[in-house]
Order: C-alpha cells, then sequence, then structure tokens
C-alpha cells in the first residue's frame, strides 16, 4: 500500500481499457500536493510549416499506456516516491498566437505555484517560452534565468519570421534570452542538425554563449562525454530539460513538423536522459509530438517514453530532496 | 444554466485538448444519478478472425469529441433534457472468454440496477450477451425476454464454433434465446448480407420467429418502411437496440472485424436510428469498432455519430417519462 | 493548334511526370490574359480543431494531374473556349490570422483585377472572406454584395469563438455579411448537417434571410430540385460559388477538418455542381482539403474533381459571354 | 458429402490461418476436370499511370478469405454444384509488354482448353485481351468474336499512347476488336464517367456499334433497365464479363490506377451482376486492383466480392447445363 | 539439378506471383522427409493487450517472398545442403486459450516425430510454450529440458495475470520451467528493457538460473561477447532458438504488440543469429509479428528476414550431420 | 542579392506553398547556364518486383521543400557558389523499356551537353544506364569509360532475366560495362547485402574488377575508411555517384522496391557522401524511391537529403574549379 498515487494496474484493466491519461494515472483537478504535475499543452500556434502537435497530448496519452511502473535499468519506481498525476491540459487558444502564449503561461503559472514540478507535453516548441516564464519566475526559478539543457534538431533561436512575426516555434529561445528567462551561458543544445538558412544562423545564440553540441561531435564524442559537459554548463542552478522530439531520427519518429535524417536513435536518447540525475531540473517538457504526421504511434510511443524516462530521473530527486 | 452534467464547451476549450471521454462529458465513478450512461466494453473475446473492437471504446471516445450540445435535425439537446455521463470501461478480461463475459454482465448489472439506461461501444458482437442478460434482469427488463432491434450484416445466431465453442460473436443471439433473455418473436434483424456458410444458416433464427430483412429487402423498400415494421414487431415492451457498426458499409466503416460490401450509407443508418422515438429502450449498444483496421477514424467517427443518434433519442424518452 | 494555354499531353507525358499544376496547366507569374485563373491559398488559420488545409493546394494540384482535358457529360472542352492557367499561390502567413487575411485580400484582389474568373483552391474555409471581399470589390462585384451558392456541412455564421475571436473557419459568412460583400437575401447553404452547438445555432443566418438547405431536405427533393430553387435565390447576379469538401460524405473525402458522416455522395455534388451554367459566377473555391488526414489520396482527388468541374461550367460562361 | 473441392472450413481453420488462395478453395496444378477455373493474372506491363495491379491477385487471394460457402441472397451454394480450385497464377513477364501478353494468352489458352470456364484476377485491363484471345478461340468460343458486358469508368478503346504505342491498358478492346476476336455490335460499356482526352474520345468506339452507358443514363435509369438492356445486346452467343474495379466509386474501391468518383456503389454492382444469369458466359475477369494504393484492403474486398457473385452465377450455368 | 525441394525462381516466376508461402518453397502436407519445417502458429489467444499476431504468419510468408536462394555474407545455399519446405499453419483455436495451447502441443508434436526440424512463426509468445512441449519430448529433446537462447524486450517470465490466469503471453518461461520443460540454468535472454511493473519483476527468473543479458549490458559489450557468453550458456545439449520480434526497435519492427523504445538494430540482431552456428538448435521460432499495426510491411519483413537467417543456420547443421 | 538562381525563401512563402520543384528552385527550360541540373527520371521500367520508382520525382521534390539554403556542418551555401536549378523531367516511356531507356539517354545527353553537372532523382536503377552512357560520351566524360561510387543493397550486375530479357533494374551496371561506359576496376560498390539468387551471384562483377564492400565490411572498418579506399578506386578520372535509396536501412527508407533489412542508417550515408570532395564527380543520381510503398514520406526526405548533400559537395567543386 503506498502513499501516492498510482496508475491503474494493467495486470487488472487491460492497457486499451480505461480512459486515456498520463502513465494511466489519475486524472486530477490541481497539483497542489504532488510532486510532479504531468501537464498536456496542446498548442501549435507557433508552427510555420507543419502543424499537428496541438494534437500532441492525446496521443502522447494513449501511447503511455504501455508504461508500466518502475524502470527496468535504475531500478526506479517513481510512483512509490513522487505523488505525481495528470492535470489535464492547459488552456490554449489555437487562433491567436499571443493569447495562446499568455493562457499557456497562466496555465503554467498556476501548476509551478503549487509547488509541484511540471513535465509537459506539447505543442510546438514555442510552448516551451511561456513555461519557461512560467517556471523562471515561480518558487524555484527565483526569478532569475534558467539554464536549459536543450535536445533538438533546431536551435530554434532566429529572430523573426513574415518580418515582423517574433513569436513562432523557431524563435522561442530568442525571445527566452531576451525577457531575462533564460540564461544563455547556462544553455546547451544537442543534436543541432540538418540545413540552415544561412551559414551563420547560429551566430547570434553562440554570441550570447549558447553551447551548441551539433549532431557531428555527438557521434564523435558520445553520449556520455557530452552529458558530462552539459551538466557542467548548467550546473547546480535551476535548469529546464526540454526535448523536441525531433531530435530522435525521422524513422524513429516520423510524427513531427520538421524531421531532420541523421538524428538520435531512442537509445542515444535515453542513454543521456539516464544521465540528468545532478541536474537541479526546475521543470521539463517534450515537444513536437505531431500526430497527423505519425506512423504507427511510432512518434508517440517515443515522446511517452522519453517523458518516463524524466519522470524517474525528476522523481527521484523530489524523493532524495524529501530524505535530504 | 443547466442541472445536468455537460460536455466540455468546444468554443473554450479546443475539440483536441482535454481527457478524452464520450461526448466531452464527464467521466464519473458511477452511473447512480444518471438517465444514460454512456459506457465502454473493451473486449473482443468472442472474435474468431480479426480482433480489435476492444480499442473500439479509446476511439469512439477520442472521435466523439467532434460531437456538439444538440440535433441539427430534430432540435433534441440531450443534455438540456437527460443527465449523461461517461461512466468508464466495464472490467473485461482479454484472455478468458467465460470469465470476460462475467464481468462484463456483472459491470452491466451494476450500471442497470442504477436505473440508468445502458448505451454502450464495444467490443464485438459478444459483449450484446451479458448486456442482454444484465438488462432483461435488470429493473426495466424485470427478468422478461427483451426485445431487440438489432442492425448488422450478419445474423449472429449460429450454435458453434470448432465443434464446442459456443460463446463467439457469431453466435450471442443464439444463446440469449436459449438462456431466455431475448424473445425471438420480437427480434428484427435489418441489413444482413453477405456469404453464408449454408444455403440455411440462417432457418434456426427463422424458425424462433427473428425476423430477418435481408439488404435487398432493404433497399427495396426503404428505412421508413423497414422501421415502421420494426416497431411492429417490437411493440412497447423493453427492446434492446444492437448497432453492429459492419451493418454500415466498408467504405464508410472499414475498421471492423468482418466487413461485407453492400451496407447501409450512413445516411441510412441515421435515417433509421431517428425513427426509433416510439421503441421502449432499456438499453443499446454500438459494436464492432475495430480500430486497428480503420483507416482515417472513419469508423470511430461513424461509431460515435450512431452514439449520438440514439442518445438523442434515448434522452427524449427520458425527458417525456420525466414529464409523463 | 489552339490559341489557349493547354495542359501537358498524358499521351507524351505520362501523368506522374512533369512539375505538378492544376490541371497540369502551364504555371504562369501573373493573372493578365487570362479568363480563369486557378489559385491556391495554402492557409488553415482559421481553423479551431484539425488543422491541415494549408497542405491542400499541393495535393489537389497532385491529384488533378489525373483529369483530362474534356468533360465526357457535357461535352465541353475548357481549354479550347477559355484561356486557364495556374497562377501559383498567394502569400500567406500561417502564424498571424489578419494578416493571413490581408495578404489572401491583397493576392485575390490583384487577381480579380485583371478580369480573370477566380477558381482558388483552400486552405480553411476563413479564406473564402478575404476572396469574397475582392471579388465584391472587383470588377466584376462592382462593390455590392454578392450572392453565394454554399455547399458544405456547416453554416459557418457563427460570432465568435473562444470569446473574442471573430474570424475563424466557423465565422466567415457572419464576416461577410457585416461586411457588406455577401448579401444574405441572396445566399443559399445546401447539405447543412452535423450536431450544433445549441438548437438556436442557425437562427442569426436565417434572419438575415440566408436559405439553409439541410441534408434530409436535400435528400427528400433530390439535386435538380435544390439546384432549381438556388438558382432563383441567386439570381442574375454576381455571385459566388464556394464548395466545402466537408459537405460530400467522409468516406469520400476523409482529409478535412471536421467531417460529418451522413454527407452528399460525389455523384450528387458533381450533379448539383453541372447544373450552375445559369448562375452569373464571379468568382469559386474549393476548401477545406486538409491532407494530413485524407486517406490514398481521395479527398484531394474529390477536390480536384469539383475544381473540374467549376472550371468546365465558368469556360462555358466564358466562351458564351465572348460570343455573346 | 460432396463430390467438389471444397473450401477450408472455417469453422475448424480460422480465416486468417491456411495458405491464401481464392475462396480459401485448394490450389491445383490443372484446369482439368474444373467447372470453373480462379486464376490470378499478376501483370500490369500495359499501365501508363499507377502501377500496382500486378499485385492484385494476392491481395484479392487474401481478402477472399472472407468469402464462405453460400450466397445469401440467391441461395446458390456454389462448390455443390461446381467443380472449382485456384488454379494459381498464369506465367508473366514484367518488364516485356509484348512477351507478358503472349504468355498471359498462352496459359489462358491452356486453361480454357480443358474446357473450364476461366474466372481471372488482373492485373492491369491490358490483360483481358490476351485473355479474350485464348477465349474467343477455345471450345467455348468456337473462334468467333465475342459479346463482352463491360463495367469500367472508361471505354479503354483508345488507338495509341505515346505515338506507335498500341498496347497500354487505355487500348485493349480497340486491339480486339481490330483482331475479331471481340465483336463491337454484341459489347456494351456500363459506367463510362470521367473527363476524356477530347469529346470525340469514344466516336470510334461508337462507330464500331459498341454501347456506351454513361454513369449518368445508369444513374437515370438504374441497374436493372441497363442489365435488361446488356442482356439484350449480348444476345445467347458466348460473352466475357470484365468488370473493372476502377467502374465502383474510389470511396469504396481507392486502391486502382485511375480512380474516377462519382462511381457505382458495390451495392449497384452486386445488383447487376446477380442479373447476368442469362448471359453465356464465356469467361469473365475482375481487374485493375492495385493493393500499393488500397486503403484497409477495401479495394480487395469488393474485388473478392465481385469475384464471387461471377462465380454464383457461372456456377448455377454450369448446373444448368449439366442438368439441361 | 537439385534433391531438394527448390524455391520458385523469381527469375521465371516474379515475387509479385504465385502462392504466397515461406520462402517460396513447395507447401507440403506433411513434414516427414524435410530436414527443417517451416510452420505458422497463427495465434495470439495469450495476448492482453494488443492482439494481431494471428495474422504474423501470412504476411511473414507474403514478405519472405523477397527472399532469395542464398547467403551473401556466409555463402550458405540452404536448400541446396537440406530439404525444406513449408508445412502450412498449425491448427489453432482463436477463441479457447487452453484448447489453443492443445492444438499448437499437438500439432508440433506430429512434426518434431518425423525428425524434422521445426522452425514456426507465430503468433504471439504463448506458442512458445506448446513448442517447448514438443520438442523437449521429441526425439531431439529425449524428454529432457531445454536450453534455450531468447531474445526479447520481455523476460515473459511472469507469474499470472487477471489473478488466476496463469497462460498469457507474458508468462510461457516461467510455466515452461515449472514443467520441466525448460531448464532455468542454460537460458540466456537477450534485449531485456523497457519499463517493469516492479523493481522484482525478474527476481524469479535470476532465482532459477535465468541469465538476463539487458539491453544496457548488450549496448556496453557488443553482439559478439554477449553471444560468445550465450553459447556458453546452453552448451552442445538441445537448445532452442526464440525471436521475439519486439526486440527489435519499433523503428524497424512497428508491428507488434508490446513495442519498447531502444531495441535492437535489424544489423544487430543479424550478427547475433549468424553466430548460432555452434548451438545444438532443437527448434526455432520468430513470434510477436503483428501486421494490423505494422506499417509498410516493415515488420513482417524483418520477420521474414530473422526467418532466413535462422534457417541459413540450421540448415548448415543439417548438413554438417549429414556429412559427420 | 546573388547571381544564381535562389529558393523561394521560406521566411517569406511558407514551405507548404509554391509550386513544388527541387530545393524550391526556380524551374527552368533549359540546362544551358547552369552548374547543376536537377532533374526528374520518373520511370521504374526495368523494375521486376515492387514498381513505384516513377513517382519518385514528384514525392522528392515534394519533401524537398524541407531543404533549406546551407549546410549546417561544412558551411557550404551551394546556392551562393553555383548556379543550380529544376530542369524538370526527363521524357519517359512508361511501357516501353528500350524506348524509355533512349528517351532518357537523349534527355540526359541534351542535358550535359550544355555542360551542366546533372543531378538526377530515380525512377530504378536501371535510368542509371542511360545517365551513364550520356555522362560518358558528353563533355566530361570524353568518351571514356566512367568510374563509379555505387551505394547500394544490391550490386545490380546479373546478367538477364526471364531467359532473355537483359534490361532491368538487376542489369544496368553489366551492360554499361559491356558498353565500355563504365570502367569496372573504378567502381566500388558499398552497402552490398541481403539473400543472392546463388553464392556466385557476384563472381562476374568481381572478376571485372568491381570492389564490393559488403556490408559486414563496412561495419567492421566504418565510414571513413571505406570512402577513403572508394577514393583510391576511382581516382582523379570523371567519376558517377549512384545512390540507390535501398542501401539505406528499411526503417529509415521503407519506400523502395527491394528492401533488405541491415541497411546504412542516414547518419552512416550523411557521413559518406560529405567525404567525396575529392572525386572527380561528373554526374549523380538518387534511384527507387518508391512512394507508393513509402510511409509518412520518410524515403522521399531521405532521397531530398541525399540529394542535398550530394548537391552541396558538387557546387563545392564547382566553386573549386571556377576559382582554380
Amino acid at each position: 500500500m503506498t502513499k501516492f498515487h498510482q496508475p491503474i494496474d494493467a495486470a487488472e484493466v487491460p492497457r486499451f481499457a480505461g480512459l486515456s491519461t498520463f502513465m494511466r494515472l489519475p486524472a486530477v483537478a490541481t497539483a497542489a500536493g504532488l510532486d510532479i504535475a504531468l501537464i498536456g499543452i496542446p498548442w501549435d500556434g507557433g508552427t510555420t510549416n507543419r502543424a499537428g502537435a496541438r494534437h500532441g497530448p492525446r496521443e502522447v496519452r494513449n501511447m503511455s499506456s504501455l508504461m508500466r511502473s518502475a524502470h527496468h535499468a535504475s531500478g526506479v519506481a517513481p510512483f512509490e516516491i513522487a505523488n505525481i498525476a495528470d492535470v489535464g491540459d492547459l488552456s490554449v487558444n489555437p487562433i491567436d498566437v499571443m493569447d495562446g502564449i499568455a493562457r499557456i503561461e497562466a496555465g503554467m503559472a498556476a501548476i509551478v505555484a503549487t509547488g509541484a514540478l511540471p513535465l509537459a507535453v506539447g505543442g510546438d516548441h514555442l510552448t516551451t517560452l511561456p513555461s519557461l516564464r512560467a517556471v523562471s519566475k515561480g518558487p524555484r526559478g527565483g526569478g532569475k534565468p534558467l539554464g536549459m539543457i536543450h535536445f533538438d534538431a533546431h536551435s530554434d533561436t532566429n529572430d523573426t519570421y513574415f518580418g515582423g512575426n517574433r513569436f513562432t516555434h523557431g524563435t522561442p529561445f530568442r525571445r527566452a534570452i531576451e525577457e531575462g528567462v533564460l540564461d544563455p551561458k547556462r544553455v546547451v543544445q544537442i543534436g543541432i542538425r540538418g540545413s540552415v538558412y544561412e551559414p551563420g544562423e547560429h551566430d547570434w545564440a553562440k554570441a550570447q554563449g549558447i553551447r551548441i553540441i551539433y549532431m557531428e561531435e555527438f557521434v564523435a564524442r558520445g553520449p556520455a562525454a557530452v552529458i558530462a559537459e552539459a551538466l557542467q554548463i548548467v550546473g547546480q542552478d535551476p535548469t529546464y530539460i526540454t526535448f523536441d522530439i525531433d531530435s530522435i531520427d525521422p524513422s524513429m519518429a516520423p510524427g513531427t513538423g520538421t524531421p531532420e535524417i541523421g538524428g538520435f536513435t531512442t537509445r542515444e536518447a535515453q542513454q543521456m536522459l539516464r544521465l540528468l540525475g545532478p541536474v537541479n531540473i526546475a521543470g521539463a517538457d517534450v515537444v513536437e509530438v505531431a500526430p497527423p504526421f505519425d506512423v504507427g504511434g511510432m512518434t508517440a510511443l517515443a515522446g511517452a517514453t522519453v517523458m518516463f524516462e524524466l519522470m524517474c530521473v525528476m522523481a527521484t530527486q523530489v524523493d532524495q530532496r524529501r530524505d535530504g
């Protein structure tokens, strides 16, 4: 018998049965009392090409029904050591970008205010901007810029689109730095690849101090060395983990708006995620799962498993803090 | 402001957002207090060829997010006149046929006992057998055999399969008649078609008094005449409505285990369902939606809309009884 | 040898070869000199649920490669009697609704100004609002409100969404009437069906004088009678034809954002389109083809063929006016 | 106990089990002793646009596992009254058109020589040319031109393609007439529709005496009247039935190379096929099922059922001749 | 000219033509005279979540048409050195678990009794239990417990499901050990990964002596080292090879009931299988290919190729024993 | 402002908008003035099993809309240093193999004659034969046999098929050697794998001097060592690069006619392509992308990206020669 929320037992209720929630956990009305809040952000208002990430939370919930209660490699049993539940989807506005961002920030701020750690599923990568705002300004962020470990094929630090449009899924981290919610010197981007708009596309990001580890460097050095460096970059201050599913290879995550071949294998992604224990995680998300472009639910499964891996790391930290 | 459960407002929460429940209604823990209980029965243990209907409730819930609050033709606003909610999925056992049937009967009996009218989504057609048992023995059935209006490509009145197997999705109505929960003289089957095992395959059913209206007769007479006859057959005693999605043409409902070309159009199905007002409906179900064989969610959409049509008819009856 | 643009000859260049343009016609830089301009409007900024119509023009172009040079029933050879070409896609902005609308209006106005009749492929139904503006204000519209024959499952005359959002694909025709570019007394909507938000959802439209022919009435009266009435409603003043692909049944047009079962067969749609000869067509469009939700290219094929049918009617009118 | 080949009993061996043959009948090495030979012709060498019909026989075999032993409407039990088996696929050559045609003719001639009635599954429509040759020259044809009832969206009576190419799936019936294996005055084409290369595309065919019943005429008159006329046209001399799956609507048969909207419903097709009893059928085929373009196996299912309907008619004729 | 069964020559009969059998070999009625019997076991009665493996044999047969006659790396020409054929599918019962298991055991026992080595395609992993029984009790097993090399994401050594259900695809190897047909000390499981029901889920298996090589250890050590250890574990006594397709990554084998990201690449799987020469293989299977969840036939192709690799190893052993 | 053709700016025109050309470059009527001509060859007349590569150019064009203007790893901005455009599709004949080959050779010869480097997208691998002829005889080839770096799962050096058929997609390089347009001693084939027709299938190729690097050797040595050897083999004389998409693993490139598991990752392919700078590239192609078998556009994306990688290498060479 345990004191925390438990997933529905698959030996009693088959995985295809019951309402679909993240990890088959209870759906709760508030994050109050939770250690970790699993959140959907069904919004892709910043998507400039292939939209569809608005449908991400529903399908990640569906495929998360394949997750079980403990981690086979680490032995972590997250639901034994942390109180975790599905707090539902944030309020969004699919046809108004600025209102959409504002609603997400408000929703995330309300969750963060309870002290729960947010673990969100997007939505496109623009959803991370309001999340960063809320986390940075929340109790853990203390109003200071966050560090960030960023898994992605794209740097997402462009300036504008269509001339004046400053808020798209290609610009969130430039905005976050400009707004002071992200500390570029504590940002590392891993897996960046794919053709660019111009040779100097990443110059601004680098000039701010962002460390870009291109896929080629990742391949040469391997997951362990790369994460070791990432840990040093973000240090012990509050840090956000953002995982764009397009960092994973399109064969393993085809359901995304901007696929780039030559990506991480899921195995490499898992290796990296399992090494994030030392990071002071203030929040995390998995974004850009776009079910209309998925095949066979592969991408939603990858997204759900990335979420599970992050949840295990975060639960361990919760447990350690409780004990400490 | 209304006194009954209301679906989430799609003008406030987009249709792709929020947890997925039937008609975006609240998920409730009990049928007590409900007029109509929307139920999932995720079980296909009786399927002899292409299984998959166990995944039906989840996908019908997903596509039911496209349903709105009122019927455009009848003007019925079901949630204004009846208390309706999603009571979740019945407990099932995917690997034990007899235990599966027993669990469904028990679950359905508990719902029926509250006085709520059950409107279920299967699952394969064998799930209708325990539902018939529970409804027949429940407060509305009064322990007497039920009448039934049965939309289907198949009569499902075979005797056995593999020699001794008496419980499959091809045999439920022979069992129901043998068990005395179904009155064959008050059963009408509409839309029957497709090749048969032998020329006399339906002789037993006809000998019991079941009225089989083959697709050819349906085409010749039309929906109105056929339903008029059906109303006479079932009369004013408690009657079950069972809608096998394979009654609809495979182009409109490809996601089913035993498709037969030449089926109902959805338009014809809607025409018939809207004429069921005079029936004393004691329960209803939509079965054999098998998402692994679906394409583009068409079948789940058809299933969700059939459910909506039935719900509107049933809500009107609830309202009339309340007024009466 | 002909004086007008001709499609690539499929007996010389296979249908799968060559760049993909509407009807395999030349891609031209300007509408000047054209009788009919085939236009793409790849924009779905008004979509509140399942986006994807932004990809419509590309896939309709691809499937239009199956169209040939003459109409088998009417004998019309459109490319012999009218100068028609593909003028490409209008400039759009995928992440800013108001800028998107403005760009479409400007692009459409430039085409209309040349005297060419626009025949556009959306895009979602909000794209029709700027098109109506441009056509109404253009040389044929003379600044007066247009009549409209509107094939659709939905009336699209709602007021707002998410409180203050007045521009979505559910509201274009209320806006068009308010703006004085559409004359509600000369508007007929055919095929309306599907559940509604409230029983009185269409009251405003009807109060303005819009004639709504629900699917049920269409089924009862048939295509010929319905179009006869439509011709009377729009009369001889300039009229816009707008064809929402979701008016067609989801089995024949699954690739759309808001499918509703019980729709037109393509055969019925063709029957109606072929009767539009007497209408003074000032412009036309086919909207809501959403390829990410399509299966097997069916919807794009339906869209391309609807476009072909409209083009044949419009070319005949061009020819008659030239002769007249 | 029966004297003829029987399908595997689905109550003993599930439909998904066992080797895949037409109707689950035995695969035999020769047509000798058969009344009806079920034949695959996996060849699409005449296809000018979307190839794939070469894969037709395999998938039609797979979906024919859904067929049972008797016809629900006519009561015919084909395997009780005729000896029928799967004789496998004819030898073909996928990369040499003329060799491909020659092989098919030789293979078909060998079957026809045994006295068995051929019922073939293509393959593209060019496969019908060598079949017509073989049947015409075989024991039933007596070297005289055959009559033909032809269900199709296309007349397939063009002359050449790419200048000199006389053998494509758009030309078989012009060749057959030129070669004297088809009597144009005893040919009726039903369901013709879709855009044409030029207004006079069918003039040659009509001049030869072919009766073309366009889809529009079919809709106006209905299946019974159309088939009544067809029976008169072909009379009592040997006649070939050829069923191009693209005569059926793309929503019901999307898996074909040249889809045209507005086609037959499967119900209409079944109605017509069941009226063919009076025809002196010398052979039949179902062509243009192209699995790479199919969705959910719908087209293969339609093809298998058309085959079943034809088989029941042919078996009845066999039985009547035997008795007569 | 060879003395053994040969596949159909693809240079004479295209790969898409002819009846579909394993490796395009003859379908034979008995295993008598064969060295290796290729067997289908179309049964998924033990599947607790996503059923569909019942359709595995048919699709593996279809995709095995891409296999040719010799191994490019080893140079082995299996059909030159061993007599191999397709013996069809075992009799199964899709709706009765215990009868299903009994039928499979009986069918496999009959094959094993002929002296042929069984190489089976499932079906779910519960099918391996009756196969182990039959092989263990057969001439090669000598009634003694078998060793086993087990490629899988899951250990499949759970005890019960739904309380009392002891026979599911998650429990076969606990049952096999309890029944004495499997020697846990000679069992090695490779590739185990994915979340578990509880941290101690594998304790029982380990306590019995099963060696579990988790994916993480596999990645660290590589295929050669892992197989070297496996060879030592199983030694020279009769050993069964069981290959669950879900051991392969979901991107390469999506069509399976319980996918887990981070799996083997097919390349790694091939590397391991090619090193199995020293094992005394008494039988082998490939299980859990579930076509309804497959995309593009990838999983069936992987399954067919794994079968081909195993067949080459087994044929070499047959040849060596014959020579020895 | 640049002097060369530029792709449409995706920050002004979304990637889903505009006509679909390779890399969103202008479609031009002639290769004159170009440094590199991007060419479609929509022809699969040599395909013996699963046709569909005829549709390759269209879908590669579609997915190439995801490519941007510069290479993230090398920093090459190809459109700044070379004049590149889409010259459209070559004329082909889908139903006559010999005419098809002749047309391709003529079309390619006309392009090569302008001095532009051809970079083509097939089509099946037989298209490479006429390309080799044209390039060998063109200004760069000087009438001498070409060297070739050949990425493929198959050697494609068989002799005949169906007895006398010498021109298929399995035979191009034997023909090219026989014809003297390819120098076997300067040919290296990388990635060869998959079962073979007989153990000695590659003996002829090896005897001619072709160096075959099987997948197993590639895995053992790695991309860098393999390409280093390849560079030595082809030396400094004109060399053709041919990339069969089936060299890539089926999970990353499922849409191809003859998939073989265990292929290159896209990452490995990119690593190799980026090392081709020292090769004297006289032309290149990407072949066997077969969209009807693709899933989610993965294969077309892989093909487009391989094309982009090759284009960057070729543009650099153009630039170096211009400077040199």
